[in-house]
């Protein structure tokens, strides 16, 4: 099936994990009587954004936020992209990313590569590596409707990232993701726009919902941008949910009149990731 | 010195050489007179861009054009990055861009990488490579005001080609471009802006001004953007000069507070370029 419908769900995010997890399964259900047969949650969506958060909310993997997501996979017959919560494993916590199919089983799971360590003046300080590890795969699953890729937030500025996935057959990239009230504005939808075009992929970023009182505030805008770098569809900051079209067939159609991947000059340069050149 | 002034030159081109010569030369001589230390010149400003025109064009280097242009950085004092012109070498030609220092030195000469070959349904048809050749370097080069890098046109679109320039140390990276009406609303604003942001750079697009009755119609809008994204500087289609102020330390600045260029994973992925990793 090349056509199919996307949801992306811009969600509050408090500071009770039940409660989250209620409006998550909630928001699920809405997006999937829409019509979506892939569903998104944004970054973080259990936990309200803060390092100190992070090892509290924590679970790990087949934790309650797992199980609920896989029973919403399930029950719902959608793929899900679960956003992401944090992991623990072994000592360490990771901002982690469970996908699910449309049976419930996990068929991806993406740690944040790229950890958020900024301090910028008279806008956003946040320090993601007090209380995380970052995860050391790209990560590509296979479903039903195609190959897709996944990574969260911060992965999605650095160029090399994205193009690992594309490279690798991702002709659809999901982004749980929480820009901040310093780089929403100023960085957003230029950084989607770019990323979807320069890979010819479908660039779907899912929010959480803004909250001013919030210790991190989301900046919001949901946002879902073709593989022409065209905005297909965006959110304000309000909760909501996003419910676009995805023709893999138009991604064939740019890929062949504007063959940018065919025209990277491989004789010259490669990406490598792990040890192995990206084809 | 860590401040300076970049003029940027948005000027007409005919079909007589002599003429863009001049236009190029008067234009020349006004960014220096407003303080511009470094002036850029568009793609293709002696030739109008068409694939059978570029044979016709061309210029062995050290030619008129050439030559044009080393005694204007002389004379007028000034870094030229000389935008681009055809140029014939052993039977080949190239898009070309000769920088000269402003003594008149050739400190740098960069040949397209990525030749544009684009059939868009409903919008442009351009074949670079029915005539032109790729260059197969990429171009750093060393001046009194700094390290800087050069890339001409469709080079922007390919992450993988400014992100070496940064990588090896470039600060201020120029791009002799003529995007048209199709790209150019599409593309134009989003690719300078995401590039110039992910790289930490301050990015220079130079371009034809806009002629309606042209076989390639110049979108225009040549642009400044900041290292941290913002667009400091940008004309409308109409010929012009564009003075924007450079600040070499506002670069160190933003890779401080905001250190994209150090949280690259690199211990998971690497650029290679010409058998070499890009440090």
């Amino acid at each position: 099936m090349s056509n199919f419908k996307a949801g992306i769900i811009q969600m509050p995010v408090v500071d009770k994990i039940d409660e989250n997890i209620d409006t998550a399964l909630s928001m699920i259900a809405s997006a999937a009587e829409q019509g979506a047969d892939v569903v998104c949650l944004p970054e973080m969506f259990n936990c309200p954004y803060q390092t100190e958060n992070f090892p509290i909310y924590a679970e790990s993997q087949g934790g309650k936020t797992f199980k609920a997501l896989q029973s919403a996979a399930a029950e719902n017959h959608i793929i899900l992209v679960g956003g992401s919560i944090p992991e623990e494993d072994k000592g360490k916590i990771y901002n982690t990313s469970y996908i699910f199919d449309e049976n419930g089983w996990l068929i991806g799971k993406h740690r944040k590569m790229h950890l958020y360590d900024v301090n910028v003046e008279g806008g956003i300080h946040f320090m993601e590596s007090l209380t995380l590890s970052p995860g050391n795969e790209a990560t590509l699953f296979d479903t039903k409707l195609g190959l897709f890729g996944a990574g969260i937030c911060y992965d999605v500025r650095f160029p090399e990232y994205t193009r690992i996935l594309s490279i690798s057959g991702a002709k659809v990239v999901f982004l749980p993701a929480a820009f901040n009230m310093t780089s929403g504005p100023a960085h957003w939808e230029f950084n989607f726009r770019c990323r979807a075009f320069e890979n010819q992929v479908y660039l779907i970023g899912a929010a959480p919902a803004r909250d001013n009182t919030a210790g991190y505030v989301s900046y919001g805008h949901s946002i879902a941008v073709s593989p022409w770098g065209e905005i297909i569809g965006q959110l304000d900051e309000k909760p909501g949910i996003l419910i676009v079209d995805i023709d893999l067939g138009y991604v064939d159609k740019i890929r062949d009149e504007f063959p940018m991947l065919k025209h990277r000059r491989t004789d010259l340069y490669q990406i490598n990731m792990n040890g192995k050149k990206i084809k």
